[in-house]
């Protein structure tokens, strides 16, 4: 049933669905396990929802997945804050087992956005460290 | 220097930046608060990546976030997953604070994709029970 | 019918399908007219494929549309290109009645991609002339 | 300097940039050679702008170009309408040599969005007869 998948990914039938939902544990939302709070390796997209960052963090989350795509990042998460105080802010972390998130980015910091390449590369470091991100990329020093 | 916003949303100069970042909180990211594992309310998709839905999964994201902007949906996460067991899977959570992640949404159980009104309907009866989604919204009993 | 819209919008009702669509024009396809070749103003934006821009192209689109909203901007075409001699392409032009599509960026040219509140600006000055896009941007000149 | 490619894309140094702009036709747009108004095959996505359809016509497209990469698909143009008479529209068109752009979705006349499955299964009958789309496709008859 998979949109374009070379793989097979199975969906109950319908008579499935009506019949054997209580028996069938893939239609029994009993026995589901939510996702524990916080993944790792996961990034974290903190923006100001008042300077509309809402499509910039999301297409920075597509590239992410797309560079790093699962298990390598196993989460994404975006966060949009419309406070006083977090006016300007569009913040990029990390979170890895065992340590408190890490600041990947900051605009106030950097001066401004980031160019994938950078944020890349940085993120790179930390969960993938031998990869190479192309031909124009070298290992940050 | 938000780009569309008709509200102030402050970036320090370039010369904050360099004389100043020791003594602006601002720019000194050993005062940054790294967000919280898991707000409430907020929203968890997880999918499956074999089945190439992450775009399916971002847009709905988008979708969300403009009906629901903060502070009514705090946080939207982003789970692609790629065993075998999780072939298929598209799931949306509610997570709301005292309470495990309740499901909002499973493809299997429904026998498809969400529809976004009716997964709005949904949500908006936990987290703005009395809102209007549009006239041809009903509340769903 | 409208998802989130605070505007009628109407959709003709099941009945409505069965029964009228060879008299209701709104069902009757042979009445719909296609839509021009090529709509003033308008933005193409033309991408190197292979580089895999296609998310960057598609986030400047919802972006332009954001502030340049119709009938400012009618239409944005996405052109993905695969060539040889196409690598590394990024340009985006703005069509206007009367006259060739004018170059508005070229990734070559500019030795990078654009910053939106700098594509922005170009634009608006052709498009929207009098538009502020707030509080940091200044007319070119 | 591609992002994410494995192929190579080569950029003008900054030195060509400043030295060559002239001589470099990579670097004089006056050489350069607008798209085309109307190429083919495209797709054509109109929708009421009203009803906040921009991200379900952006998400579409980019379906569309996972699916049915250039050459197969060269353009996907984005219309956006806000008049009273295309009130709760959504349309695909699609546009081939030779013939006005052929109708594969009308909300109104379907009664609803388009499942990407079967809006895909049309388009493809018309650009590329003999595609399998993943393993619960069968050709349209």
């Amino acid at each position: 049933m998979a949109e374009s998948a070379g793989v097979y990914c199975p969906m109950p039938s319908e008579q499935d669905n009506v019949e054997q939902a209580k028996g069938n544990p893939a239609l029994n939302s009993s026995t589901f396990i939510p996702p524990a709070p916080l993944m790792s390796p996961s990034i974290i997209i903190e923006f100001c929802d008042r300077c509309r960052w809402l499509h910039r963090a999301t297409w920075v989350s597509t590239e992410l997945f797309l560079t790093f795509p699962p298990p390598v990042l196993k989460a994404i998460s975006i966060i949009p804050l419309n406070s006083e105080e977090t006016g300007g802010r569009f913040r990029v972390w990390l979170n890895l087992e065992g340590s408190p998130p890490q600041l990947m980015w900051d605009r106030k910091i950097e001066g401004g956005f980031p160019e994938l390449k950078g944020l890349k590369q940085r993120i790179r470091d930390y969960v993938q460290p031998g990869k190479s991100l192309g031909h124009s990329d070298k290992k940050s020093e």
